[in-house]
């Protein structure tokens, strides 16, 4: 059996295997990947992102537990940063995820983010893809970090979920263009602290200057206590009333459309770039490049010019 | 007169319209940049990086007057990431710059991350590279985020200052890991804050017991309060330091290589991308294979395949 017949059978260490050739950038995972697509399409996906600290590991794991309740299959891909200043939070992040880690309905993967230009967003779109072939019915994606990098691996999902912490008060109006645009739910999490209901209040307000058209989607404000699971029900109602608004507006849709297009335009790009790159370094024009570069008798634009040229691009 | 003869003459106005261009992605930025790239390669490259709210932005500005006292010209490139979490701080530190917004000899540039997938990394050394045949004998590239898009974007910096606080005292073991490879010089500013002689130390303890090799560079823990200009002109000594090692070490002209080479390489990825991506756009092709996704006739992973072989490239 292919590792991808094993997927569909719900192996889950063939699931494990195939995650790790997507990571790894392995050829035959693109076979497993085109195998699998026929069966996807029907998870719920959802997004969570936030600053560092705002308590995202702790409220992915209590809206977790919400939906093994609902008898649903739950999928978790965890984006961990490689991030010199983040790396050891992260860990123990991921470490108190672990009750769920018997529970065989719950399938949870870290997806290091090595460096690869933007090739996170691919790798993130593939996982997902696997989990919903498997048949996971919700497949959580966390990012933690606070770049476009995250943005745009949020951007993917059917419903985002921006998680604020009390605290960040002051700088809200700051920071309000950029972060209503992305949230279709945004959390107050840790709401027990001191200033959690201005944060909401404030938040509530900016949201509703943004006066959407009719019938559009209005973004509210849930307030959780992801420690003591206090807003959980509150927060996966939420979601559960955006993928009806998303199905009924035919949004869903067209996220389904982007989620691809974005899928082949990022594909497209890695395989090009190794493609090309593959060649000249076989056929040793790369190193007649960086000879010509450390002999300045070429330089980097000229060199790519001549490439795109050589390949009839130009 | 081209925009690159203009540069090159020193006109200010030109450099700011051709780093636009660059910015925007236009054609004949490309044309520039290598009409440029003969008179680049005398710039000293400095990169500071480190966690949001560790002052860079002020140390950025007390170095900026360091090296004016010195008579030096000096380039700034400060990476403004669109992050809905950050912005408005940034916008903050951006103003405090403007002290230096009157004198001639500094050239200030900000580059937004308007999420171009790893284009930043290129973008940045374009603009560098601007600034360096502009003339400018010292370029700060200054990021401030803590994402892997950073240290990526630092990492092409002749010298790389990581900057942290006090503060993040218990969590010193748990990031060490990273933090210790791409700093080469390490910067614990406010250090007028409670437990920065402990930060410090524990840096120290740290980087004494990475046991370098004979002859290989040992960063040093420099104590700085930016606010107050303490601490400024050790830093600067401590950077001229580790450039006149990267000269007599012969690890300039191995840096300057990988840097050409890196921007090589993103420009490659980028520009075979535009190039066939404009293509199918123009031939029909992509709206034949969205529609194919749309009815699931064709997968993102076949779609991309039959572009490469189309391109003889599979």
């Amino acid at each position: 059996m292919t590792l991808a017949e094993r997927v569909l059978d719900g192996d889950i260490r063939a699931a494990a295997r195939l995650m790790r050739d997507i990571d790894d950038r392995m050829k035959s995972a693109v076979t497993e990947l085109k195998a699998l697509y026929p069966h996807t399409g029907n998870a719920y996906i959802l997004g969570l992102t936030g600053p560092p600290g705002a308590g995202k590991s702790t409220l992915v794991d209590q809206i977790v537990a919400a939906y093994r309740k609902k008898d649903l299959l739950v999928g978790v891909v965890a984006i961990d940063p490689t991030s010199p200043f983040t790396g050891g939070a992260i860990l123990g992040d991921r470490i108190r995820m672990n009750r769920h880690a018997e529970d065989p309905g719950v399938f949870i993967r870290s997806l290091a983010t090595r460096g690869a230009l933007g090739g996170m967003s691919r790798s993130t779109m593939d996982v997902v893809n696997v989990m919903d072939a498997m048949g996971m019915d919700v497949v959580i994606v966390e990012t933690v970090g606070v770049g476009q990098d995250e943005v745009d691996i949020v951007s993917t999902a059917h419903t985002t979920a921006v998680v604020m912490v009390p605290g960040l008060g002051d700088d809200i109006q700051a920071i309000k263009a950029g972060i209503l645009e992305i949230g279709d739910v945004f959390v107050v999490n840790k709401a027990d602290r001191e200033g959690a209901e201005r944060t909401a209040r404030e938040l509530t307000t900016m949201l509703e200057m943004k006066h959407p058209e009719p019938g559009a989607w209005l973004p509210h404000v849930v307030r959780t206590e992801g420690a003591r699971g206090v807003g959980i029900e509150e927060l996966v109602e939420e979601f559960e009333a955006h993928r009806a608004y998303l199905k009924t507006s035919g949004h869903l849709q067209r996220l389904i459309e982007e989620r691809n297009a974005k899928l082949f335009a990022d594909t497209l790009r890695d395989e090009l770039f190794d493609t090309v790159f593959g060649a000249i370094r076989d056929n040793g024009r790369y190193q007649e490049i960086l000879k010509g570069l450390r002999e300045r008798s070429t330089d980097p634009y000229s060199a790519v010019e001549q490439v795109l040229a050589a390949h009839a691009f130009s």
